[in-house]
């Protein structure tokens, strides 16, 4: 389907610039960056890969979770839903 | 139905320990307890507050969603899932 | 210390909104409000602690850990930041 | 100064694993792999990060800090602790 790879391929450049994110923090620590800097792009490459995940999860809800509902796998649905969403606070 | 207030009596009685574990942070600021104390106590009722969470989303999917979807809904249940799960991290 | 009770009176407001706040969430279950809407509710309550930590932190870091840095005692005071940066995650 | 380049290394070594699990994030999305299995391998990478916020945190606390504090730059130590405590929540 057109959509799902459109959204694929835009998910994987995102996790390239993470990728680089993190190239990046390593040359921080190698140039001895100030700690404060280096931890807060930390949390930045954090926050970015949060948002790859809501990503996911709204492609998740979108197709598979409607399909399993439909043919009555509702609990396996639920379960996995709860086990991310638990996930989510860490 | 007798289940689900079953679930709701239950969750009420976690929200009043809830409530009684704030009075006691309001109880160790008036006593001068050591902050890292209260804030270690902060951070378990929030704990608590997030456990309460994750059975109110699993109560929510298990019931509510169902409906949603099997009723066309399901890009109603899709974006409330979603609110929810981007809230999660904060 | 004048400044210091400000402080604490300040705080304590604070946790009795937020002791309010989680009676509300238990009025909301009893009159059966929507969980989604609970559940954000829920997410401002643990917003409000956050806040409430971020104030002990401050509280903390500008008076007992100078103190026990000046008098040599820092890797107590090391230990305890560490310890509340941590619990901060979850 | 040994121990502290030891430090560096390690945590260099650390954020290459972590590379590494981004790049297999973005093949696990090539390979179609299930929703919740990337998800859940995100939140792994994002624990990872975690962890090495704590090592810099804990570097930066054990040496940076003493040293703003004995030169009796603590207003500068707190607000900057003060800022990655709030990040931590993201």
């Amino acid at each position: 389907m057109k959509t799902k790879d459109d959204g694929k391929v835009k998910l994987i450049r995102r996790l390239k610039i993470v990728e680089g994110q993190v190239r990046g923090l390593q040359e921080m620590l190698e140039n001895d960056t100030y700690c404060i800097d280096i931890i807060t792009q930390t949390s930045a490459v954090k926050q970015a890969l949060s948002g790859v995940e809501d990503a996911l999860m709204e492609q998740h809800l979108g197709t598979c979770v409607v399909h399993q509902i439909q043919k009555g796998k509702q609990s396996v649905a639920v379960g996995e839903i709860l086990k991310v969403y638990r996930l989510k606070r860490k």
